[in-house]
């Protein structure tokens, strides 16, 4: 059952290519994080903010931690979509919750995802600028 | 620190090549799931147990949870090993607890892995054929 | 320079993420091929051609040969496009022309692609079905 | 029939894991990209060359050609083997031969890939440090 509740979220369209599966005949596990990262790279599109320009200023974000529950496993040319909230914004890292359903809503794949600000650098976590955690902040 | 006890333990040696870097200069967070399941599937090898034969027998290992703490970016051309103890055995499913070290011990990433046997065609979960499960019990 | 010409040719959009990218800072150049076969892959499914039914009549398309030029390399969050056409139709076999692109056309990664069709069983060539060989070459 | 003749050579043995497999029950087309990457990777570490050390230096070897023919799909679980020659060795750009083979020398992917040596700021090619095309070319 959907974690998601009614804060704001961003939803990200997936198709399965044979890039994705494996000899199983379904998609390959660690194949659902690219899934989850590609909504995240997409929603910071979305809210204006670019990675490449972040990435020049020694500042990245980097995946600290993840939970995932594989439900169900997903199949060559599937039509998906990535569902993902912010579920906690800290001051050095972001909190999201990010499922992978079909169009009836049906779970493939859940995740809870931490996120650190990273100067890349020194490898160390430091502030996430202001107007990044303004624009995921502002509607939720 | 390594969460791992004294139990019976299985390393596999991991080098870090340009395909599992990304453009923030370290290894991709994903692509551990892959260093993971490398370690596993060798185990499997060396206790002398076939993932051809089992998937042509409509038999498989799918990875149902997996939580990970990426603790230390992991960089081009690092020598680094998986250690992976088996955490609990149940009917139709293994828990691993898999880590990533250097050989000084530091740790890189840690993966706690569930593993389930699922009959391929109705990808229901199975009981794990008795002579994996002694395999991986007998010593532990 | 393009090698496109005027024939029937399909165009699909691609996103840089940083699953895409190494520690060069580039896409990793293995990571074209995925492109490519994502853009037939969306062709196919334009055309009304179903991979898995395909793959479930054992019968799967096999890239048999690649020509890659990698041009210029691609980066973080750029938008680009696959251009793909069908060079050369045989009974057995398909040539596609595929260019990676930006808005401007200039281009980033150009191959020509072979496919033959396999019966997945036998691993051998067999007759592209009909319709297939119709939908492609219809308009070209 | 193999391409390789007397000249210096390498081999490096690979496995094929889940990751590399796809739906289709063989090894995804573009990751023998990758095998052949890593045989050349674990080539210039065999002669002493570090690639991160060139990287800090701006410097970078990019695949700028490929041509491979896929003979033959390998299956999960196969121990290949990478044997990597130096075809040609130019001022800005080396031409290796590689083939996955197993061993009994039956021939999975054969590839020639051109690499050449870039400045990573500019983008443009620029000559192989000596002591690099000295160490390849001892030998050959």
């Amino acid at each position: 059952m959907s974690m998601l509740g009614k804060q704001m979220q961003f939803s990200w369209p997936i198709t399965i290519y044979y890039e994705d599966t494996d000899a199983g005949g379904i998609v390959y596990h660690a194949n659902y994080l690219k899934f989850f990262e590609r909504a995240r790279s997409e929603w910071l599109t979305h809210l204006g903010i670019n990675q490449s320009k972040l990435l020049a200023a020694k500042l990245g974000f980097v995946v600290t931690k993840a939970e995932l529950d594989f439900v169900k496993g997903a199949q060559l040319e599937q039509k998906l979509k990535v569902v993902t909230k912010l579920e906690k914004a800290a001051r050095a890292s972001l909190l999201f919750v990010q499922e992978l359903q079909d169009d009836t809503g049906a779970l493939y794949c859940q995740g809870k995802i931490k996120v650190a600000c990273i100067d890349m650098e020194s490898m160390r976590p430091c502030a996430i600028p202001k107007e990044i955690l303004k624009e995921f902040t502002c509607g939720s």
